[in-house]
């Protein structure tokens, strides 16, 4: 099943079910008005919305209208938490390698970021920076979005809250990550709002690619329409599972948790290219000395999306133009 | 005013709006069913809110029921965003000077950290500790609730935006500060779900203890009846205007945006004791060569309260008890 939110002047926007092709929608407001309430009460409207998708894909009913990614917020235009993972420890060797910033890691713990979830952009939001000189960078994830999650879950059971699957643009100013990371509590000004892709599928939707708790799908990503990386998510350390496991130690985790794989990343980059900028730039200096390709400027337009078998693609595509913030 | 949320089994509760003695309460619903719409539409329903509040300490209304504060949830049971600060630089300096854990600080830079916003608990809620050993801790601060506050927002206009002030008890697991503080990505074994007072009131309500963006009130902590500190929020070393600008650099933040003062902390520690009870273990490690206070242990109860100058409580008490986690 595929789901969207469609702006429609609302915080929490307008719940939509979508066709695999991603062509038709229809509003999902007689069984849940929104996503965030779709994901509270998973257990009675699951059903009716897989109903409902069943008929947008084999007829189109009456109700439906084309799908315009441009109209769509992020899945889950805010929620109650986001954690962001870094789950591919080879985009942080890499980043160490080049950059001598090595954060004191423990053996077997997997690095979590607290993230703020009040206001998220939709795939073809502009995106608002304050300054080119914060060294505005991409970041390609795959994301979760879970159901309430009890204290001290473990990984196989924290697995099965899992309700949908997504991919975010979770954009940093490399400008302030060192600093902040030197600091030790978190990012503030080095994490700006991240932006989603405008479908979230349930993981039955990715067939095969969903396996072991990681999406085995290439990230396709551009920059003004040339190429910037493929890597492929089943590359991850931890499963999701895994990590929410960790999260969930000694706290519950309430419905519409989201969690970022972090920067898909893949040991063999001369075939994957990258997710970021800080690793591509990574590589140009361990390779040639320096780093050559620049941050993000002002006009940049990204493109993030991941395709099936069949080459329909599965979340929609970010497509988003960066922009001085007025 | 003085607002409050009562459980009624849902996730946001039902809004309630408290006399100014915290006897009686009368029902908002026609209002504004929860604190998180009443945030959210502050231009339409604060003046209703206010009429309320009025007839509610003028003259009991039909409506008016005793107000119980272990029927009381956080005020905010749930929101999107809560970023807690460590805005007593006394507090940090007692820690490292004790304990050789010494942050890169930058100078002038406000320490803040992200922090999970699912799941509040209320002041009277029984508290669910994983093990003795996470070495539990309290720690009184004050926190101020957040209008959307727009990108790139000054100290002046920023504090424009605070519509309520109330009282949490940020629990720490302090086990886990050190290793998590060592990564650099911020805090999750360490800092388990908040507790909030049962009341939040208008800045106004506070009259001349209000001042310069800071809390001038000793917040009264007790550990098992036992008197424990009564530090003053004035001595904060940024006002929450400064703090929120710093936080708004180059993002929104949105209606329902929490931000704690971090541990209340005090120069003059041997009047005003402590708020934590990891500075009172600094303090007695400075003094006596050993910390002396334990952590929390399972049926250790701990209350928080402020007054104002005519002895009533401003936030009501938060009043709990640690227990083991089923």
């Amino acid at each position: 099943m595929k789901l969207a939110t469609i702006k429609d002047g609302s915080r929490d926007g307008r719940l939509v079910v979508v066709s695999r092709d991603l062509r038709r929608a229809v509003g999902a407001g007689s069984i849940a008005p929104t996503m965030q309430f779709a994901i509270e009460h998973w257990g009675w409207v699951s059903k009716p919305l897989e109903s409902l998708y069943d008929a947008l894909n084999t007829r189109a009913p009456m109700e439906a209208f084309p799908f315009e990614t441009r109209h769509a917020m992020a899945p889950l235009p805010r929620t109650h938490q986001f954690v962001d993972a870094s789950a591919f420890l080879n985009h942080g060797e890499i980043l160490t390698r080049a950059m001598n910033v090595a954060p004191k890691l423990s053996p077997g713990v997997p690095v979590l970021v607290q993230r703020q979830s009040d206001e998220f952009l939709g795939p073809c939001d502009d995106y608002p920076l304050r300054t080119e000189s914060d060294n505005a960078d991409l970041e390609g994830e795959f994301a979760v979005i879970l159901d309430d999650t009890p204290y001290g879950c473990t990984a196989g059971a924290a697995q099965e809250r899992i309700r949908l699957v997504t991919v975010l643009n979770d954009m940093s100013m490399r400008a302030h990550v060192v600093r902040e990371l030197q600091m030790g509590f978190g990012f503030f000004h080095a994490k700006t709002a991240p932006v989603f892709a405008p479908v979230a599928v349930t993981p039955d939707e990715l067939g095969g690619a969903w396996q072991d708790g990681r999406v085995h799908l290439d990230l396709n990503i551009s920059r003004n329409g040339e190429w910037f990386g493929q890597p492929n998510g089943g590359e991850m350390d931890w499963s999701f599972g895994e990590l929410i496991a960790h999260l969930a130690y000694n706290r519950n985790l309430r419905a519409g948790t989201i969690l970022g794989s972090g920067t898909v990343s893949n040991r063999d980059w001369r075939k994957a290219g990258s997710a970021c900028l800080a690793e591509k730039r990574a590589l140009e200096q361990i390779a040639f000395g320096e780093a050559r390709s620049p941050f993000l400027k002002y006009g940049d337009r990204i493109r993030l999306e991941a395709f099936d078998g069949e080459g329909i693609s599965i979340f929609g595509a970010i497509d988003h133009v960066i922009v001085e913030a007025r």
